[in-house]
């Protein structure tokens, strides 16, 4: 549909001083994608509820008017910006000089007629829902338009047309990034949502590998694999909507990462991608090791899509293993975390350990329908791993011996599979709990540090006197096994989201002078990038912006994101 | 004592058509580090057993008068190139330009003048030692310097020199390349030996992670762990005299792979690295986890020093978990994979499975001193690992039942510690036993590829066909449960030498066609580079080159290693 649309004015918009308006397409319908209740169609829910004023001013301007704005901040007279365009890009410009809005218009007229009429849309409440997220209290963008790829060859597409333009590619996967990884660019750009490429290609149950295209959920590959009696699985858990495409652009990793590492491991076996050139490359073979060089299939992990858009990856599968679930009661976290090293070191199969405070415990009784009547006090949560029953039942015995000897007590090991799936969802509805005892409007900040394990306690410690001064309802928990370490936020005022902004940023800061960093797991986007320079030094920062140039000479992928601004401006 | 040395006719070898003659100096002692038996000694010793011939000539031709070879080859006037050295080094050339024999001999000059005195020599055997392995049957060239740096600080100082002289650089750690890593580059250069940094900085016994330099050897890192009754271990296990730094720039693994991964995986947590530029970074922070962008950790490993030198490192732990060793006896290797493939997916304790062929119990049983009275038939060595007495039993119990089920007998567990190691030994010694059983005078070829298990019978088997009809003593073993796989080639003869080049060559051809790697864990080195655009393609290839000019334009690091010609010569 949105083929017959044309935004007005368009001859004249490279020439207005003003913002453009633009009319939204009167016979928009939402893409089945979107309506499928994906994260488009969430997004765009949540986008729907804003003010109206955002929508009439903040749509249009943000949305089309955002190529005025970006090409004048990057100082480009237009016409210049066009001719530039049409020049070889080397010698390069010191900073990426992007396509004037008449620019942006015939990429988008370009991506129409080299795509699918469905695949392209302009619709405003869609390039709303792609730069916006409920997940994120970071600056957010609408982009200028979304384009939904079906294979390997329309990101070739579209990345072509992206690149002959100079427009910003931001790319769009499972929309559950906490840092702003898919909020538009200043100036406008192209988001490439995945959501359409979610197959799985192959499954090499031998192998234990599986093929598949990068919007395709971890728990949907999980879910399929179970169905078909295959007794294998994708051991990386971030959050239950994220997808293959945005784990490895964040190098996630999630309660597991205790027994099984994180996407910077090597469950990524190969990737192919789509490089800022329009060149496909597929970064390495199907063999379990390789020695041939350095692994560019770990270029793309983490990289937050500013390196080239993943198409299709093989995933490395683990045996499912039995587990049970026990959880402790301990007098304080310094305590906990001694147990939670004595444990790991005994080698035994621990697949979770998860540390929870005083604070969540009583969250988790005031709401919801908690397992088990859990003492209001710090906490250690165990998902153990045996074999065989006799190697699971030692493993249980093993932890509550360690547990004891550490002065914890009120050992629980689940009495049956079905205590132990509530123990853990009592776990793993943090969130959600959080946000039901905050109470109506409340909104949560979920931040993400961390520390080599034995500074674990300090960090802790430290970050809850911060934030029992400010008054801000939270609770801590951690992933305590690998020093990953979280604490909900809860605010319902702009004042309120100010002081969570500040215990944030002084909650990374303690976590750096500890030997830690900023992320464990969700990534830096725009959120944390301001930190990137004090964690791995200029010199390291200037080597990943030295392969960001290389590659991405015109910096057309995801601008803005992971790399610290030159002028080192805190990101908002 | 090298500081008085100084070439003669220097004043006019920039000028001189013909090679220098160097005079080593008549009072060189071997360097204690040299003299202690470490790879440096055994790689000396080796090279004096060269005819006197090559002395005479090679030493020196070689060595000094490899620069005039290296500015010829590159087609560069001397006086131009001196000049060049001198200008800033953008715009770049295609091909990276060396310096000129007098530039090298000023390089070495100011390398005399900034290290102490031993940490520099010319002298012949040296120069030999270091550009020469027995371990390869690749062509070797000596460098023009060997230099012993003892910090980074001295690292520095050698790559400043480097940088501003164009000399190629060649780190060096354990020596044990199989595939001609640290040989010298036909124009001469430095080797940087980096066996004088071999501390271990800090263990972290809390953390699981310890800090040291490249030059330890990950044997040494166990031992001292051992006497200090910390009860953890570094699980990648390659040749025994493998050092950390050669271990990370190789991207090793070995027969622990199975249960722990690569060095490809999180075992490396930071590196500190001199780059080409004489800048040093740290790549990363203490901690677990971190996805603060992609890791420049990982670009490293597995870079075989082309991209930097590797100055210190920490290096993540894992607990020390109870074994036990198993035998089993195959009707073939086909069977055995299966049930390979049958134990990995149980999910039980697995440390180690070996295949090993007829043809090796053969040579196992003619030779040394065996555990047992082994069969003459395709055999898998396990081990096993059990956290508790009870989960070891059951995981030999597991392995016992899926054995029998895939046609496997003859299962034995060891009975004792004594007998588990005394087992493991037979399968260990495979190289040395195969040497003794090819008689006196015998050399051997051992080869490297990695395919998905699942192919792997089938690379076995057109193999052992292939090795067959050469007439070429031989056998086969592979870390079957990553589809890592070698064979042993004997040979005593350059007619034999050439068969063996023949049958590696057509290996790795058919570990490609079953999309697999032209090497598992031995690295690309100068032995695999041909093979790299057919495995990885020339888009992939050809981002590798864009990295490797992006961080070392000059070119200076480690040249003529890991990346393909691009000409696309095979590699010697």
């Amino acid at each position: 549909m949105s083929l017959s649309w044309r935004p007005l004015t368009r001859s004249t918009c490279c020439f207005s001083g003003g913002p453009l308006r633009l009319r939204a397409p009167s016979n928009f319908r939402p893409l089945s994608t979107a309506a499928s209740g994906g994260p488009s169609a969430q997004g765009s829910a949540a986008s729907s509820t804003r003010t109206a004023l955002t929508l009439a001013l903040g749509g249009a301007f943000l949305g089309l008017g955002g190529y005025y704005v970006g090409a004048r901040s990057n100082g480009v007279n237009m016409e210049g910006a066009t001719s530039r365009a049409l020049v070889s890009p080397s010698p390069l410009p010191a900073k990426p000089i992007y396509g004037t809005p008449g620019d942006f218009v015939r990429a988008i007229d370009e991506l129409r007629a080299s795509l699918a009429g469905e695949a392209v849309t302009t619709a405003r409440d869609q390039l709303e829902a792609h730069g916006f997220s409920t997940n994120s209290h970071h600056h957010g963008l609408p982009h200028s338009v979304v384009v939904y790829p079906t294979s390997t060859e329309d990101v070739v597409k579209i990345v072509n047309v992206a690149q002959k333009y100079r427009m910003p590619v931001v790319p769009y996967s499972g929309g559950t990034s906490l840092e702003g990884h898919f909020t538009g660019w200043k100036g406008g750009g192209i988001c490439v949502d995945m959501s359409e490429m979610d197959k799985i290609i192959a499954i090499h149950e031998e192998d234990s590998d599986l093929v598949c295209q990068p919007g395709v959920g971890w728990m949907e590959i999980n879910q399929t694999l179970k169905e078909k009696g295959i007794p294998l699985f994708f051991p990386l858990d971030p959050g239950p909507t994220a997808t293959i495409g945005g784990m490895l652009s964040t190098g996630c990793s999630g309660t597991n990462a205790v027994r099984y590492g994180t996407a910077k491991g090597e469950w990524f076996l190969n990737a192919t991608v789509v490089l800022p050139s329009g060149e496909v490359i597929k970064t390495r073979r199907r063999s379990r090791k390789s020695s041939a060089g350095f692994d560019t299939t770990k270029l793309f992990v983490g990289a937050e899509g500013t390196l080239g858009i993943v198409t299709e990856v093989t995933i490395r599968l683990a045996p499912i293993v039995p587990t049970t679930v026990a959880t402790a009661r301990f007098p304080d976290v310094r305590k906990a975390s001694e147990a939670v090293i004595e444990i790991l070191n005994t080698g035994i199969g621990i697949q979770c350990i998860e540390l929870v405070d005083a604070a969540f415990m009583r969250v988790t009784m005031a709401t919801g329908n908690p397992a088990r009547e859990y003492d209001i006090a710090d906490h250690l949560f165990f998902k153990l791993q045996g074999a065989t029953p006799g190697a699971l039942a030692e493993a249980v015995d093993v932890v509550k011996r360690i547990v004891k000897r550490h002065g914890g007590d009120k050992f629980w090991p689940a009495q049956s599979e079905e205590e132990a799936a509530a123990m853990w969802t009592d776990r793993k509805n943090a969130h959600y709990s959080g946000l039901a005892y905050a109470g109506e409007g409340a909104k949560a900040w979920s931040t993400d540090v961390c520390v080599p394990i034995s500074k674990l306690p300090q960090l802790v410690y430290e970050t809850q006197k911060d934030i029992e001064r400010s008054g801000i309802m939270y609770f801590v928990l951690g992933h305590a096994g690998d020093g990953n370490f979280h604490s909900f936020l809860a605010f319902k005022t702009d004042e309120e989201l100010k002081t969570v902004r500040g215990l944030v940023h002084r909650m990374v800061k303690r976590a750096l002078a500890l030997d830690g960093t900023c992320t464990g797991e969700h990534g830096v986007g725009i959120g944390k990038k301001e930190f990137l320079v004090e964690e791995l030094g200029a010199g390291t920062v200037a080597l990943m912006k030295t392969i960001k140039r290389a590659i991405d000479p015109l910096g057309i992928m995801n601008p803005g994101k992971l790399y610290p601004d030159d002028d080192a401006t805190p990101a908002s």
